[in-house]
């Protein structure tokens, strides 16, 4: 048997560079692609440039014992997609920044590759550039995805008034289940797959944004009253929460003992659902049922804004239920 | 004596970005800046948006025991700089996606800001967005860039032709030498200050593509004949270059034996000039000159591009020199 050489070193840099270039397909506006100092990309005239970027890094977003290289690429665009779909924008671009230890193989790449464009063709998306580099220990993922909309149809964190409807797309929680079974041993099932491979709301976002329908947005990806938090910043509202409203799978019902005040506490604080949150004068509920119901999409109005800073949860019987855990923080010492 | 907590782990995650968005300065065209789920930016009317993205990793790209954080600030930017100034690109905003270990000082965190505001200043760009998270062990710093140009304007790596002539700004192999200075114990002089605080070329880049003189473009970032390299991608072109034309520094021509072959290896393969190496044709000889003259920027013909593939380097008495090392590669095992 002769010892094949199987690692990313093999390749060398550049090489990796065109294994990944190759796997991309053209997409439009690009004037230029992957393999110069910059790629230049067309913007229609009248729409603003949206950008956002997110970083995964080994160890703390990810752990590759628990996931596999391709879902790990989808899911590596996915929470960028969902912060696109969060402003109801189109996303058109990507550039991938990859710090990668020598010792990994060209296998993983491939693999890391094949989800990542998956996700892209899915979305119509496309690569235009980025970095490679090695790592010391932890492979690092950034993504920058840039995207589109016009300014009138954007739609920021800011903007709900006392009155407003509370929406929140698809169930809630799921993905923090998803992560408590992984970690106890369990490799299938539907909350696995919303922890490890969560869809962009892309679609859903772009609906609310051409309809004109909501007046506020973001995605739930800290938890479901932390983003509600960043909604509420302006101190002038704040808002309700009905907790027997709240969206729950079948499968987060059957883990958690029903009607347990515990039992919500995932939905509530657990995070990386990248579902909607959305908010809406009264007058639109109807229009906003029907949308969704085209797109197949659930939807539920779980509260409302109010007039008095702070979030209340009202339990079925009226009581205001105190709220305790927020959102994610990188840095908080839990 | 009481303990205080200096870490960053004290602000949290919000507190953090609360901290560095507070340095921001307004810039032009921000529709929607640091804060939302995405950035939005206009784009003015026949204008392409411009995107590089660039990866710092700790342990590879910096040593934070030979680097204070103003300065890793200002690097961090500068080599995005450096690509755009490449295109001859203006360039407008960017992202800053920040992997941190928790222990590290909010005294650096604030350095590090000021080092990356002070850039964006001096060349007019503004923070719009970004992402910041945790490290398990080490800094991360990814940054992506975004600016424009006309279509018509760009400059591309391809696009020259034989008979074309070679040009380099500034001087080469000093970065290359500080860093060797930094691991022999030095902490200032000119070329240490090349390394650890490189000028990008950006006005230089924007003046070439606007007269329109240059055929082609690069910044040597990976030694100038790894990136010479790059320019010659098309098979019908090579380049000969004089070895002797090199342009070089007072403090390299010092610390090398004058003209041993050796004292030339730097300057050929060393990485992180971040000057632009850019070919023209012979008619826009004198304009270039003159153009260089009033930027106060130096500017040397340092060889041709010819129709035989491959580069040659000519020694002063005529002779071709082997040419060995290219670029530098991230995966290659050396």
């Amino acid at each position: 048997m002769t010892e094949t050489n199987t690692g990313i070193d093999r390749l060398g840099e550049f090489g990796l560079i065109d294994r990944i270039a190759a796997s991309v397909t053209n997409g439009e506006g690009i004037f230029l692609g992957i393999g110069d100092d910059a790629a230049a990309t067309e913007q229609k005239e009248g729409l603003l440039t949206l950008s956002t970027s997110d970083m995964l890094v080994e160890g703390i977003h990810f752990d590759l014992s628990l996931c596999d290289p391709i879902t790990l690429g989808r899911k590596s665009l996915a929470v960028n997609l969902s912060d696109m779909a969060a402003m109801g924008a189109k996303p058109r671009y990507f550039l991938l920044s990859l710090a990668i230890p020598r010792s990994f193989s060209i296998d993983f790449m491939d693999g890391l590759t094949r989800g990542l464009m998956d996700r892209a063709g899915e979305f119509g998306v496309t690569l235009i550039g980025g970095d490679t580099c090695a790592a010391p220990e932890r492979m690092v993922i950034s993504i920058t995805l840039l995207g589109e909309q016009a300014p009138g149809k954007i739609l920021k964190r800011s903007g709900a008034s006392p009155g407003d409807l509370i929406f929140v797309t698809g169930t809630l929680g799921d993905s923090a289940l998803g992560l408590r079974l992984l970690r106890e041993g369990q490799r299938n099932g539907s909350a696995v797959i919303r922890h490890l491979d969560p869809t962009p709301r892309v679609l859903e976002g772009q609906a609310l944004a051409d309809s004109g329908h909501a007046t506020a947005m973001i995605d739930v990806s800290d938890g479901l009253l932390g983003d509600l938090g960043h909604i509420l910043e302006n101190p002038e509202v704040g808002a309700d929460i009905h907790l027997a409203r709240i969206p729950l799978s079948p499968c987060y019902r059957e883990y958690f003992v029903r009607d347990s005040g515990e039992s919500y506490s995932l939905a509530l604080s657990g995070g990386e659902d990248y579902e909607l949150l959305f908010t809406a004068q009264p007058g639109r509920r109807k229009e906003i049922i029907s949308m969704f119901e085209r797109l197949g999409t659930p939807v539920t109005e779980i509260g409302g804004i109010t007039a008095s800073r702070g979030i209340r949860v009202i339990s079925p019987d009226g009581e205001t239920l105190p709220v305790e855990k927020k959102g994610f923080d990188h840095f908080s010492r839990r």
